[in-house]
């Protein structure tokens, strides 16, 4: 996507000989767009597990080229083996519930253990690496392909009206290397002269989408404005929203999808009001392993202090500020199951299909024998 | 309640003989405790509007003073009725939501239509606002009681386990003239021993929970955890809720409940999980005269302002921090309304009854001939 003219990538290497990883440094936007340079795997864990790269397949590519410095710092020790799988566990673990972080770890290693030598394994990390990056933003783009489909059916229905789309935390370009999830069916439609406008959860405790999200629409002109997340209930109920957008980061065989907390509430809302909720995301964030999201996906929990101090720009810097009362604790779960029952469709890079197991392997039949 | 030791109501008259109203400058809250001194109408109003005060009970007891006031006020001109006319006006319109504003001051003008002196008048009205007071105070033990009995019940089949309890905003005695609605069972049941925790969504855009109600629950000592409004319904899913207990600032006849906004994304999360939800409120709040409270409660839209900075403790002082993207507008509806289909039942000082006309009349016989 573009920044002020210039066409960016959310990470890339800094160039083809060096071993720099370059990427925006989401914890200073929306107030300052600044490039942070990454040279090691700790570096990598730190801008994982701290977020200054977030959101699913950002993540997985983080996590590709990190494998990458890891196959480096491995070739400079006596057991190249051991300290590769040492960094792809600390990985890893920077962040529990995005499953493409595993997924981009896994294939590295098993990319990695096909080069012959230390030089080759390193280059077929690099690769892969890239292909990772690559494979990332052109899913999204196919998404945003089979996503526009449905807002142009919308907008025919409403006879060329606005379509208002609403969407929690930030599945845009910057959550992903480029395009994004749920946003890239509003880029491809609002690109293509369809009326859209976005009502913006401000998804806190991180505020991601009064952050980010409005970020990139206000960058790209997307008509937008942003509420509260304690709002999305009542705009439904008055019809004010057409279709639900979110994306995701682990979603099940059976369909059930972990996204930012608080997705749940809102495809209740959308149930109780008939409006349609679609979950867009690459298949890289599927776990074919489990069958009951509520029970199995392990959810992230991070710090307090994220609930209880908000960052925000205050004169010419950004400042943290209190807001719960001193003394009480606070609980601080990053994400949540939304179960396929409350779904009314999947959006990946092979199309539209149900949220249910039957019409995700009829969309990925190769996985059929995986359970 | 107790603050430092020493007893307090959230509105009182600063002495019988003085015309100056004080209250606690909930603004301040929770990292100041300051008294504010108001003088006239146009501070009473502003007060209202600025949420110095707020919550149903209290909003409803300032404008019972804010009466008083406008009966001193008229007093000094040559027409009295004209100038207590539009002063009833004025404070009506601070608040469009909270019922209990319409229903103080219409008790008002009845009552100093009785005076036959200017005089008498304003005693009317000082003695008018001194009972509005009372009976709000009154109403919330009473609620407390009765809603007490409810947790003791779960306390019972959880033998003697903690009872979770989830409430959203601030609905305490914060919010009332003492005991508080939501919150009077829980210090009702706590007080008499039974083990309680409460869930405190934070309650964006004005972090009423994070700010008043974890200040209220850690001053009195009840075990509590802040939560942002997003996590409400994981912490369900994964029965870590026994019941939600929420105010309410309008009821219908038909037993709908507007509450602060995102009540009702609570309310279907409840539902979904089989969760006991239950509205407290004193019967002041409830609207006779509307059925349809999705279509009929007006809903007030306050300052986009609200949603795009927030008001925290930086250093020694409250400083105010943009979160928003610059230049992305926000949309700020106050309250949402939650279908009686979803309300468990209805805790009123008068007992626990059903969220559905027939159960709200049997309750309440005086009013069958009200609609």
């Amino acid at each position: 996507m573009r920044v002020k003219g210039e066409h960016y990538f959310t990470i890339w290497l800094k160039d083809e000989d060096t071993s720099t990883i370059c990427i925006i440094d989401q914890r200073q936007l929306p107030h300052q767009f600044i490039i942070e340079e990454l040279g090691s795997v700790s570096d990598i864990v730190e801008a994982i597990r701290d977020m200054h790269v977030r959101g699913a397949g950002l993540i997985g590519a983080a996590a590709g080229y990190g494998m990458y410095l890891a196959a480096i710092e491995a070739g400079h020790s006596n057991a190249f083996e051991d300290r590769v799988l040492e960094s792809a566990n600390l990985l890893k673990s920077a962040r529990p519930t995005a499953v493409n972080l595993e997924w981009a770890v896994s294939r590295q290693l098993a990319a990695i253990a096909n080069g012959r030598s230390v030089n080759e394994k390193i280059n077929i990390a690099r690769d892969t690496a890239l292909r990772i990056a690559r494979e990332d933003a052109d899913c999204c783009r196919q998404i945003g392909m089979h996503g526009a489909a449905i807002i142009a059916q919308l907008s025919k229905i409403k006879k060329g009206e606005v379509v208002n789309i609403l969407t929690h935390c930030n599945a845009g370009w910057l959550a992903f290397v480029d395009h994004g999830s749920a946003l890239a069916p509003v880029y491809e439609a609002f690109d293509s002269g369809i009326k859209v406008h976005v009502w913006i959860d401000e998804t806190r405790p991180r505020n991601q989408g009064a952050g980010l999200t409005a970020w990139e629409l206000n960058t790209h002109g997307v008509p937008h404005t942003v509420i509260v997340d304690n709002a999305g209930g009542h705009l439904m109920q008055r019809e004010m929203v057409d279709i639900v957008l979110t994306g995701a980061d682990r979603v099940t065989r059976t369909g059930d999808a972990a996204n930012k907390i608080g997705t749940y509430l809102k495809a209740l809302a959308a149930y109780d009001n008939r409006i349609p909720f679609y979950v867009a995301f690459p298949s890289s964030s599927f776990d074919w392993n489990i069958d009951d999201g509520v029970k199995d996906i392990p959810i992230e929990e991070r710090n307090q202090d994220e609930v209880k101090y908000i960052d925000g720009w205050c004169g010419d810097e950004i400042k943290r500020v209190l807001v719960t009362s001193p003394g009480s604790p606070a609980l601080n779960y990053g994400f949540d199951v939304t179960p396929a029952r409350l779904i009314s469709g999947l959006i990946t890079e092979r199309g539209i299909c149900k949220a249910t197991e039957e019409g995700i392997l009829n969309m990925f039949p190769e996985k059929k024998d995986s359970a």
